[in-house]
């Protein structure tokens, strides 16, 4: 029994990951009731972001352009690769303040049981990337396997590194460190995490 | 680092009630991944629900049009008033099924401290709806309180409650009930909930 239109937001509302029907209902609620300007301001930001955004061409980051920002700074060090899954894992890592590398997103994580091969992820133009720096870009020294700590993301990593042993020997392949989250409790860790937290122990 | 209009929509994003910086972050990259077509959708959604809703000149639920679907719906009981606080008090109403008759939206609830009068409220409205019904309405039988039980709400409650004591004597006015939620758990319960729930015990 409500206005078609509002039933019609709270459907829209409702295919955003992690927003059940309850809350699309509560968010419908709060725009229609906060000012016209904010609201219209999510539907012209959620319309610009698909006009505007494609692909970078160096390292399939988001970008506006050709070319997404970390690939434009030129003080970010194009000797080193950092590769993750999805854009989205770029986000945390820059945040860390930890990383002046580049990226190369690889648009998922090899699992041959959803039928996800070598040849849907963009690992060919990273070996590419890896043998042929593009003009100006120094020889790359390091590649940072950061795919996430899952069963597809190590079996991902895996993968990448015997594939750039083979092609480029000189080249150092190396791994995001599993362990204890910091802050976290030795009580409440999962058997696997200790193990790993164990087995990367390092001397103080 | 991120694309200026990604940065732009996970701050409009970010303005939703619940939806944290994290969360904004996750959205936004939903929305760059899924099709134009889903995304768009909402933006329309957002846009349309802006443009087409008002209030409705009866009950002041939000309406497309002058009035609302409730008001518009001639099988419903219009000798019966259901006074709540915003529109979407409404929804959890509606889905009971349990009730058939109007609706009355105050536009919040009574509070002295945050500056809310009576006259900020749809409070003469009502009184009004109840001494004079719309040509070819009945009379009104019964005004239902569904404020919240807060202490707002309360408020609310008995201050139109004795108003409409005062105005409409002939009129039944009646409150939801309070007590233990149904499925919950003695143990858990609160004590101003069982309080509320020994005071309102029923012979069975």
């Amino acid at each position: 029994m409500q206005a078609p239109s509002v039933q019609r937001l709270v459907t829209e509302l409702g295919r955003l990951p992690g927003i059940g029907q309850r809350s699309a209902q509560r968010l419908a609620f709060h725009i229609l009731r906060t000012d016209a300007d904010v609201a219209l301001a999510l539907a012209d930001a959620i319309r610009e972001v698909k006009e505007k955004i494609g692909v970078c061409e160096i390292c399939f980051n988001l970008a506006e352009g050709p070319h997404c920002t970390i690939c434009q700074d030129e003080r970010r060090d194009a000797a080193l690769i950092c590769v993750v899954e999805e854009p989205g894992d770029i986000v945390p890592l820059e945040r860390t303040h930890e990383y002046r590398g580049r990226y190369h997103v690889l648009g998922g994580a090899l699992s041959p049981i959803d039928g996800v091969d070598p040849d849907d992820l963009r690992i060919a133009e990273l070996y590419a990337r890896v043998a042929t720096p593009r003009p100006g870009d120094p020889d790359v020294r390091e590649v940072v396997l950061a795919t996430n700590p899952t069963t597809t993301g190590e079996a991902t990593a895996l993968h990448l590194a015997a594939g750039l042993h083979e092609r480029a020997p000189e080249v150092t392949v190396s791994r995001l460190a599993s362990g204890l989250p910091v802050g976290s409790d030795l009580e409440y860790a999962d058997e696997v995490t200790l193990g790993k937290a164990l087995a990367g122990r390092r001397a103080v």
